[in-house]
């Protein structure tokens, strides 16, 4: 049985819905945390509160580490800690890993993962290249497993209701632009030592985070159509160590007539910006990765936009959207995971590819911009 | 004495406001219109609004057409009209001329206009090129008189105030990423047989028009300082006679560590879109060039955004913030214009070279668009 314990959960989403759901579901995915990263913290509650899903094992380089993860996360007692990967993959009661590794640990132990047939949850960028990643998705492939990247946005309702209103031809019609902007300011510590920084630990640095969700959201609004060409954008900032602190670039699909282009940067201010604008509607929406609130999010939407005689104004303002969610939009991301998972244990069913190919354009055109970058910002043509 | 005459005007500014500011107020700008453009009947409107001007004069290619104009707009009786451009400029009555005509014609016609020492507001965009554009400035130099684009949202208070949050350094800092677009969706009619859709009327198409703001509203941002380097980005539509119907273009300054993007189209839905980025602030409107309504207008800013613990919201939404103007925003720049104005009739003043200056950057960085374009997106080095 799952305990919540009297860990204070920040949020509005309680236990006793979760247990009631439990009941008919009785037997949960029990999850392995590879790796104690700050986002394991917000990612081992997402668990917790999916309803076919239980945290079931921690761990980390030492068995002291393991334990102060549980200690500070309020984990349950009955939790496995483990001072070692290898002996977390061991495990045979372990059904899947959430890898939070440094993407340069990636290839290695999501690999390995999918050797011990375990379902794959790996964190975002899910590589340092198309190369390593592709090694990754022939491991889960070889072996049945599920993949998975940890983009949460995806999985909020308010996705499949913006989705739906860019896939109505009568309302939006055909892409023209797409602009994404992902960014926070980064403390002077996280700029001097976070891992993000770091040229060993995650080389892409901030196209490979905060500019994994522009790139993702572009080719969300395009279907996942990989753009024909590339182009970074003589803008770039680096640390000392030539990390990526800030960059956008610009796709382009030669047979559309859509441009898109994105900001990514650890050196301005929070941002999370979406804006498709089509032939016959715009969707708006400034918090498209961590909605502002847990229990909803907000976009807006306006279609046939006019102006007045005498253009002295419009005849219609943005309409503004709410998608309420049953669950915080991480524990969407574990519910559908899970229900993969659980789909090929106990069905037969074969892995999910699309998130497979989700991840793969993604890394992909991600290649392709720092490609542009280090090529002077030629275009790259995919 | 002013009189508005019957004409129910579609707004809450009543003449009575007007007319007891014009009390005050004696000898008002008398304006002359040279060319009954549709945009025109918006600025002849404006001028009867603003509380320093007249509407003195309209001018056509022909005496009917003139005629036409003062009676689909409610014009008084007294208005003098012209069958010809030309009698417009002799007419020592005329103070300034508002010059809305196709941009081919501007050099010809506002060259003449400020050699007749009318002070000149001319439509955007101002010129073909910046050689056509600097021998109109340099006719306005010579002689004395007022120049000014007619964009209109300079004017409106809202973009006071959004500028005063953008040079806070502590709200706002360093501007990092600037995004603009100005679209619109043109009806099939309008792509046809449009003005600015036509080779030997409007050759800049989109980039003249739509593209004009975004170039503007970027250069406003950045308090006019030119861009080291313009690059076009490579979807771009063009009609059959090669009028550019949509484009895009990215700026870049090599001593900030900034990227502006911009978007215009006329085969996109409406929109009028800035979003401004900098270390500790973000700004975002909606509706810059014509705000939704005439009363007031708005813009969202949030500074200081950070995540809450794990993650899972944020500190602060967007604040909304309204702007009251007193007076349409078209209305608000003939006050301007004609506060100049009187201020060199009456009190010797010289003509405020800001907003030549303004123009002159406008139409530097929309030639190297149209240059890179022309070049296969190659960077245009300014």
């Amino acid at each position: 049985m799952r305990v919540c314990g009297d860990f204070q959960l920040p949020l509005h989403f309680n236990c006793s819905e979760k247990k009631f759901q439990m009941a008919k579901d009785e037997i949960p995915v029990r999850f392995g945390i590879m790796g104690c990263a700050e986002i394991a913290r917000k990612v081992s509650r997402a668990i917790r509160l999916s309803p076919n899903s239980t945290l079931y094992a921690v761990a980390s380089r030492s068995f002291e580490k393991a334990r102060e993860f549980a200690l500070q996360n309020n984990l349950p007692d009955d939790i496995k800690l483990y001072g070692d990967y290898t002996e977390l993959l061991e495990d045979p009661f372990v059904d899947a890993v959430y890898l939070p590794l440094p993407t340069s640990l990636h290839l290695k132990w999501a690999v390995k993962s999918a050797q011990k047939r375990k379902h794959l949850l790996l964190e975002k960028p899910t590589a340092l290249d198309v190369k390593e990643l592709d090694e990754v998705l022939e491991a889960c492939e070889a072996n049945g497993v599920q993949f998975m990247d940890a983009s949460m946005w995806y999985h909020h309702p308010r996705t499949e209701k913006m989705k739906d209103l860019l896939s109505n031809t009568e309302l939006f019609g055909l892409v023209r632009s797409i602009h994404s902007s992902s960014s926070f300011c980064g403390t002077p510590q996280f700029l001097e030592s976070n891992i993000r920084v770091k040229q060993d630990l995650d080389a892409l640095g901030a196209l490979g985070d905060t500019g994994w969700y522009c790139i993702g959201a572009i080719l969300w609004a395009m279907d996942q159509k990989l753009p024909t060409t590339v182009t970074a954008l003589p803008t770039v900032a680096r640390n000392s160590a030539g990390v990526i602190l800030s960059c956008s670039a610009s796709l382009h699909w030669d047979d559309e007539q859509t441009v898109a282009t994105f900001f990514c940067s650890f050196i301005s201010h929070e941002t999370m910006d979406l804006l498709v604008s089509g032939s016959n509607g715009t969707l708006w929406v400034e918090d498209f990765i961590i909605p502002y609130g847990e229990n909803s999010a907000e976009f807006s939407f306006t279609t046939g936009a006019r102006f007045l005689d005498l253009h002295v104004g419009w005849n219609v303002k943005p309409q503004e959207i709410r998608v309420d969610t049953p669950l915080p939009q991480e524990s969407m991301m574990i519910q559908e995971f899970s229900g993969l998972v659980k789909g090929i244990k106990e069905q037969g069913s074969s892995p999910d590819g699309r998130w497979s190919c989700t991840s793969r354009v993604t890394q992909l055109v991600l290649d392709a911009v720092r490609k542009s970058i280090e090529n002077f910002f030629e275009p790259v043509y995919m």
